[in-house]
């Protein structure tokens, strides 16, 4: 089993798979180069440092490669350093993603087994067929699988995207029939495509963080080009139908300075708003109490973004805890 | 049958039960005393005048009655006035109170009923002995069970309070399972106990407003104040729970500058804030939707208080509007 | 030359051309039907009696339509009104529409020509690409030079959006080159495209409104989905070019609550915000002082969505104020 | 007289009184246990280190005593620490509070028996009462005598809540006869209970910090309930006069999105308002004037939470400064 | 004693003062011409109309004349008229202002001496020098003693400024010892100015409005410039007192959305920014009372600028109202 | 050619000029004294340490002056500190200002001499002089030329005022005929003098920062000064005019929450604000680019006043960066 960067210890010797977040050279004062990398995995991060074979070393791997590494923990200014005798790129077959990167705890091909069984709910025959194109692009089903849902806020994590996808999705069907007048077919079909424009918005592959696009357009732009993509696709997809299924998309934020260009306007767009934001924030404090609350502590430290402190008096005893290293959690809640 | 303001035509002769929600003393040109009166029933207003033997008839009734007339509707200066003939004050056992008054299309007793069934889910000791204090307390309950749930935002009508709580109770039912962590107890409570601060916030009587210490002190410190005044009959109540279920109460508003003094800070109040929110949107607007919509128009008025339009294409096929004079709709959909 | 509404006095006969606005069937005391019909023109509105003949003359026109009218004002409840005694409905090549809803002063292909030109500085081959598919999209351009740029606020007129396009352009072209870095082709395509989506937005055919697709989508993505439209008709349209240029559409209100999902973040995209949020500024200025300041005021009424009353000393000597009878200015000011 | 942590220098033993606010185990490289602990006072804090004896001494005193301590001021690593060779916790009644906390300047018994004088002002006989019963509740008097006005804004140390409040009552009797219609002893009463739930909001007995019902509930709840409590045991309270004494505590922030439920109205509410904002303003900024100013500087750092800059241009001359050791400044100002 | 326009009744002859607030030329159905009058004093407005001898009338009075009027009240679509045969313009002598326009009912000699007492009380020779200046400038005075301190928010009648300018300088007064560390001759010297920019900013002779001057700089530049003035007859004014001086005049708003270009930055900046808010605020919801408040009400109406209601619960008891015709209060209640 | 503190590396020796920014005294562990300097020139900041001749040494200097210095460069806790062995202070014709401070990059006098040659358009005889005064004010002029536009945010250089007056007058010129109705003179004299208050609102002699009055008045208030005080030296300058141009200049920043205390209400201060946050803008997002961006980025850092990103994706081909060292880069590009 891997070992973890937060558990390595003063002088221990390590030997154990990373992934190299940055590599560069540098010169002792005696004149002699060595190698300057910063190793990283799931737990964090680490100095590490090259000062022999370094010619030969430095051939054997590049920034964002994955490496065995072995060699010796040291103790630099009171940070952890990792002495490196031996390293070497390795394959992506060879690591374990959930090692090296924040994962679902869930079962992603059970989360998308089930998400496929919802859609099957929608009985509107050019929605259904909206939803079965996107079922088929597969390039696309691979991004959305793996895609996390933001960068830090909620469900930022590999297989977000579509964990939040099916959590939205289930709410509504245990909401929707609270109130008449609602459109089942459009809104459950408005809650699986809500966020789908994350695909582009973010890239994950080697660390989270906003593309081009997604800084310059934001997923909701990019989330209705792709929807309307495939509406072409759909033989006499009905206009009204389409404005309505697209207004689901742009104001599902409910407000202009949260980014949507337009507030909701329909019942389906007002609950679809409250529905995902309820589960933005739930998983985002949850998500937060997980990794930021101090040992035994009922209050969190300060949210930056929420900008307040959340409390959770019983913490300890009720929440089931992340193994960080052995989850064999199995599955979808739902 | 009761004949309803908004059906009087011109010339008719009228012979109903109507509210007194004005009266004063008028002088004709030719100086002769006579009684101006403003009729009320729950579809309208209209304006009376009572010509002859005035003097008599002022003393057979006064502002706030309700009142036997006779007249006839004449039209003056554009608008329909009815000149009054007889008049005479009757017992509130004579009328029927959903005549006058807006009122939930739900059978109160039903929903009540309910509302207890629901709130027997609660297992916790102190909670469950705090919910049945209230349902013990004749003169609250009158109240609880007539008051509106706003003056016209949402469930502005007679008996909206109930309905809103017991709306909210069952979305808490439907959702928290859905996630880890969430005290089912408090949560429940707490979505029971929100508004009941609403009791003694309005005054519904003849009229949907304020109360004097529902503009001074509002519903939440006025519902502070009742689940204080209970808490402390209940032996040895745990002093974190207090705080705990307060925090609900005073935090569902969600924001400051909507009135709440604290944000929602535990996911039991996270959630509480994100589904009443959801049910008093849904609700106002559909309340906004069934009253203000243009006959054949998918577009609503400009909603001053929401600042927006709605939209709702299917408004005519799906929405079952309710009948104003002969609703025999059944129960509570839950 | 036609009769405006605003001319007309108290027993002056009439013999014109006006719009139906509204129609509808009316009883009198006596119980004969009559027609009430709300007349429109440039100028204003009427209303409008049909005393006899009304079977017959009901045939004759409904609502929407053109009519020739004849009849005689008289004046009622203090309102001036048309006695119709002769109504017929008319063609839309009998009547100018410039005589029935506000236009532009200007002549409408001849900015229309002078926009082509300007176009053609357009060096880059997929932008000039792009551009020509406009110029060449018929029914686009049949709405394009007639739409207004907005409901009330700026260029709110027949030809208002591509007089406002025309001006941001020319703007552009004055003021690119006083800055370094700025990619022209990139901009003045920007500027040309930036309001497009407008030509959806509104309904103007009979009066100025938002489109359904208008109110629930928007300009902004509406103008996306037709440049997206016409991206995918170019061969090989660079990617990157598609998303500063789609980042210029989407990001030119310049803030959130201005209905923008994106801040302009490139200098082309602040440019273009600045410029056109100045051209908008001041034609709403100058659209409000012409037509609401009382004679001989130098200090504007309050403006309600400015929130502010604007000052312009000179009013009366310096600015030309439109005829609003017979307005023969020709063409584009550049 | 006790040596301040801010005075030591480098290589002086040490022979004091200090607070061990952390106390943790830690292990040196050649393997051996000892003690880190955080020393602090009035004046600040330091690092120390016990390196012999270490388990006898641990066992001598824990996290949050008072100690005995001896040792020698070294520098490590451009900070001095305190290597110990002796501690010893001590009790309260060794020490002198005011050596370890900020402490009003004022003398607290003194401002009290200013306060009560004050509020036997109070002629209405409930108030009065109720006054009264504040003043015989010996718990709520210990806490309220020493309690902070908050944890860092404006009188933000020990005593600083009656200093606070024994102020703002003063300003009360300076000002309400400037105008008519004010309920002089409302508006005093008012103003000697409005933070009163502050001794429940804030700890203070080791740290200045939140308590639980302080971030959960706040002092406007918290004081709310402790008026509740009182007034019950006041026989025959007039309802009004509750709620509008009420009104002033919820009120006096000002604003809802300063944690106000409701804004003040009622002229007792307005006056209230105004005089403890100025009163807390004017405080902190000396406060902050007095510890943060640069020695000479005419201008005062940035304040971050009122995100400016302040000015004091004779600082140096006017403003008699707290000697941070001996002040034997006696009783308040009034 | 005057006949106010508020006390005539229908078919009453009138003989009275008036002012002529519009005048404008009508004909007659019959085609005769008449004059249309707008009559105005302190309580109120009334058309008038005069039908005979009109070419006569029309010369003898002019638009903003006090006139002596004859005629009788009738009643026109239930309003009442003035049916005037007599009618003549009388000199400024002839008339009381008081009768004219709202007034403060204190006497405006008496408090000026009492601002000249008070301004005494400055030691400080630059500043005592400053304000010499301006108890000099007799076409200053003539202003500042009648000028309204705001059109409609508080003080707003004929006097108001003065009132308010006495009013704040005694606050200051009765609460800078209350500090230590405020200059005393600075601050009272700022409150004596702070205003004084509204003797040029608003226009007061025939009704209350802002000058042109007053709408495009406001009274703080207004003030500072008048400030600045006389400063520069000061010989050897010091620079570092002109600067906090006139910081006092520009930061008295307080924040930057109530137009001030400086938030307060010094104490004395402070504590005036929340005086002269308090004494606007209270003048303004007692005026708003005494005027607006239906008889017996406990509640105010909506109050359109403050956005709230204000509750005055003994107004009608406690609160000595103005009597409108004989006020012979004296003087300043200091 | 001077070296920069920036191109000093490890154990070279150096020999410059600096500015000394700070000099203090300290004392070695064994007792002697040394100095301890803050070196600086436009490259940055370095520490320095005179061990020997210490007494000698420390006459020959003091605060703020440019200096002599040789010595050595040595590493000392990961910095560089330069080892002095020879100090002494040079006067300010030894050295170039814009070695040491940052400064536009194009040349003054030129860019003055356009400014004059702008000024002359302007025909209105008191604006023509009014300018004329300004320009033959040597002491202003000597400020102006110099003055930055800003401490940080945009124009923040030696020359940056007049830059930015150059710039944003010929901005004037390129787009004020684009509109009808504004008043060229006016408009342009604005241009001109809208932002002089910033020569006394900053200070700029040895660092950029805020003087007194800058901070307590602002370059709005200042300004108005400074022009109220020219046109009391213009004979009969009329007063609407002198109102309108001081509009001008206060309400430039178009917000009060930017700090104007007016918003611009006339066509002329429109366009004046919406080309003067242009230029303000695009100046300051450049030199952003120019200075933050890292090498071969295409995005920004986190702009924290602007609070965004900025993208430049040509940012290495197009924009000519400017040569910190050699800049003959000649004059203004107007």
């Amino acid at each position: 089993m891997k070992t973890f960067l937060n558990e390595i210890k003063e002088n221990e010797d390590v030997d154990a798979f990373f992934l190299i977040k940055e590599k560069t050279t540098g010169v002792t004062k005696t004149g002699n180069a060595y190698l300057k990398v910063k190793l990283g995995d799931r737990s964090g991060e680490m100095e590490g440092r090259i000062w022999t074979s370094v010619e030969a070393l430095a051939e054997s791997f590049k920034k964002d490669d994955f490496v065995h590494v072995r060699g010796k923990a040291i103790s630099f200014q009171e940070h952890l350093q990792l002495n490196i005798t031996h390293i070497k790129a390795v394959g992506e077959n060879e690591i374990l993603f959930s090692d090296f990167f924040p994962m679902t705890e869930k079962d992603v091909d059970e989360m998308f087994q089930t998400l496929i069984d919802i859609s099957q709910q929608v009985q509107h025959q050019h929605l259904s067929q909206l939803l079965r194109l996107f079922w088929e692009d597969k390039p696309f089903l691979e991004r959305f699988k793996m895609a996390p849902a933001s960068k830090q806020l909620h469900h930022s994590y590999l297989g977000g995207l579509l964990e939040h996808t099916l959590s939205l999705a289930s709410l509504v069907l245990k909401n929707i029939s609270h109130y008449d007048g609602l459109n089942f077919d459009l809104l459950l079909t408005g809650s699986i495509l809500h966020d789908l424009g994350k695909v582009d918005e973010l890239s994950y592959d080697r660390s989270f963080d906003y593309s081009d696009e997604g800084r310059l357009l934001g997923h909701i732009i990019l989330g209705i080009e792709r929807v309307e993509g495939k509406i072409r696709q759909v033989p006499d997809f009905p206009k009204d139908l389409s404005i309505q299924l697209k207004h689901l998309l742009i104001s599902h934020h409910g407000q202009y300075h949260w980014g949507s260009p337009k507030r909701p306007m329909t019942l389906e767009a007002v609950m679809l708003h409250y529905l995902d934001n309820m589960d933005a924030k739930l998983n985002g404090i949850q998500q937060f109490l997980k990794t930021q609350v101090p040992d035994g502590s009922k209050w969190s430290p300060y949210h930056p973004m929420f900008e307040q402190f959340f409390y959770m008096p019983n913490l300890w005893e009720q929440v089931k805890l992340p193994n960080p290293i052995d989850q064999n959690d199995e599955g979808s809640k739902e």
